[in-house]
């Protein structure tokens, strides 16, 4: 029950992003060595992201990644859920049809309370708050 | 992001055992028919809750799956982390080593507080706070 590695780099991806501010396009090499994030994932994240309408791929010599969304109205659930798709930790949560139990198990209501919180949590994490700390798109041993 | 099928049967296989009472013995053809768990998956779960020390195999003829713990002191996070191993959400959050910005990285708060309101909730659900409804243990579609 852990995020993959997808999620993991369209997080850094677009950390990086709202970190250079609105408007400015990343050069996708850059982005892959800053962030730690191998070239072939990139290309396929930046699809996602492009799709749920959160950034733009400029193509040509000076093409890159641009951040379509402010970093104060983009949440870490909305960038996570673009590429994983919808958190719901147990399938009975969001495909009731998945256990015939559903509809009157106590255990039920218990993750819906659980991915409900996880959500919100994630829902309140927007990238403007999460740029509080520079250090966080610089790995750290790159600093010393 | 989501509990394994593994996970999932090990709950129902404990909520069986906790609704017939402690020092009950479980006849395992009947928990596996009666909470659909695949025969073959119960007898690998029953040995990891076994060896996280909720329950004993009987062997023998009149042999099944004892619970040795009070579903008052047993909970949803004991049962799920028995076998899906601890919960972390994300890597980093229990292995620094795994990203090198995780010291300094403000979305690694995040993935801590989101873990831990996570773990607390699946905590606060004992086995016996999950037998209030009867139900539970009973597949809808048997009892119509």
């Amino acid at each position: 029950m852990r995020l993959t590695r997808a999620g993991e780099y369209a997080v850094r991806c677009v950390l990086y992003l709202a970190s250079k501010g609105a408007g400015t396009i990343g050069n996708r090499k850059q982005i892959a060595a800053e962030m730690d994030i191998p070239e072939q994932f990139l290309g396929k994240i930046a699809q996602q992201l492009a799709r749920a309408g959160f950034l733009e791929i400029m193509q040509g010599a000076r093409g890159g990644l641009k951040l379509l969304v402010a970093p104060e109205n983009l949440t870490l659930l909305d960038v996570v859920e673009a590429v994983i798709g919808e958190i719901f930790l147990n399938d009975c949560v969001i495909r009731p049809e998945s256990c015939q139990r559903s509809q009157a198990c106590s255990v039920h209501l218990v993750w819906e309370k659980a991915r409900s919180q996880l959500r919100d949590t994630l829902r309140e994490a927007t990238f403007a708050s999460l740029q509080n700390k520079d250090s966080c798109v610089i790995p750290l041993d790159r600093e010393r």
